[in-house]
């Protein structure tokens, strides 16, 4: 945990907050803070804050919060997954949020077997938690909204563009011939991306197709194929080391100009 | 299983293997092959080739193989890891062989508690078949070197130049300062890179200090901060696609090259 999360219900007007469940024991037995001690918080699709420690006892632990005047924007990055295993997908839900996705959209798909459906892990019960866990440890406040679709034709055709108005959109792809993530995603930095993920043997022909009639370009990380939940952070990390460099450009850019407009009026 | 593996004294000189263990049931049950169909093997640490099934029975599965003349290059890249926790460990393995590298150097470090070198998960009998595990993944034969280092200090003073002699070495640093892995690869497509990785908390003073004496430059992914097992994924999904983008850009200078020649003598 790099960050206290709290649920806006928690953090009162005041800023006066009293913890009594795991994050108290973290802030007492890993933190070791004591009275007067800051540390980072946050409000759960709010602002990060700092919390003053002002009581520590075995019940509980208080803290006096300021929260900043913004809230940290969502990730640029959406992600159109067909349904892992459970085992998978129980793996992949903390990361996801760490990694940073600003929507999760799961989906049926031919490879997807039907019981994959019946987890307890579709449930928002089950899966907010883990993706708590993931912001906790990224320092993020966000939490990815997600939505579940057993039909993949009514959702690509009739719902991504609403849930998904990325205009940067990508399919992974096993293979040599697919272009590098780092040439896809366009060069201007506010644009979104939506990266597409298959299931483990991969999106059938019609599945392929139908994300490349909506604007799917197909990508690739070389010959190695990986387990469905390596390649879903490999690809997520490489997603956003392109969209890093392409507002890492457009800083460069202006300091450029900027140095160029100093030349000119010395 | 994208590959079945052997061990070289399982593949005799005529090419008739005889398996019997989860390979087999593997062949049986997920890939579903009768007597004609070939099927993807490979030596460990040799070549890859072809079987053909020449019989299917519950107790074995017979394949008669034939094997390429050369053997995969190891990948380009090599890891040093300060131990992680025995459950991360278990999990990364597999992981880390799937994505390629050529030498894990295990070591100690002041945040790596004392415990964490107790697991048998450091001992090659448990960890050996994790790595096979994630090369008939990903589809190849090397298996990662592996040594384990209870002195941080000795290892990088006295063993790292042996054991991984490459030129370029980068080292993990969370954080906004530190470079792209894109850019911190240099242009040369042969070049190893050595790529180090702290432990949950960071390494310290004295050994980010000694990592940067030996040459070790700091690089980062942005300002989240991620689980090791996570980071160690995501950062070697990003040098490898550094290696690959060498190597094509290469390729594209010899493109270049063979049609500005080809202009000179029509």
């Amino acid at each position: 945990m790099n960050l206290i999360l709290l649920e806006p219900d928690e953090a009162k007007g005041d800023g006066q907050v009293r913890l009594t469940d795991a994050r108290a024991a973290h802030i007492r037995s890993v933190l070791r803070a004591t009275s007067g001690q800051s540390i980072r918080v946050g409000i759960l699709d709010g602002p990060l804050g700092t919390g003053v420690v002002t009581m520590v006892t075995d019940e509980a632990v208080t803290l006096a919060c300021a929260f900043e005047a913004t809230v940290p924007a969502p990730p640029l990055v959406d992600l159109l997954l067909a349904v892992p295993r459970p085992k998978v997908l129980r793996r992949l839900w903390a990361q996801l949020a760490a990694l940073g996705v600003a929507r999760i959209v799961l989906t049926n798909a031919e490879r997807v077997e039907r019981n994959y459906f019946d987890t307890h892990l579709l449930e928002p019960a089950h899966y907010r938690p883990l993706l708590v866990e993931g912001l906790q440890q990224a320092r993020d406040t966000r939490v990815p909204q997600v939505t579940v679709h057993r039909q993949f034709r009514v959702l690509v055709e009739d719902a991504l563009d609403v849930l998904c108005p990325a205009r940067v959109r990508i399919v992974a792809h096993p293979g040599d011939d697919a272009a590098p993530i780092s040439r896809s995603v366009g060069t201007r930095p506010d644009d979104r991306v939506a990266l597409a993920v298959g299931p483990e043997g991969g999106w059938n022909a019609f599945e392929r197709d139908l994300l490349a009639s909506r604007g799917f370009v197909p990508v690739g990380m070389g010959p190695r194929v990986l387990r469905s939940d390596t390649a879903c952070v490999a690809l997520l990390a490489l997603v956003h080391d392109a969209v890093l460099s392409r507002q890492a450009a457009r800083a460069h850019t202006a300091v450029s100009a900027g140095q160029a407009g100093s030349g000119i009026m010395p």
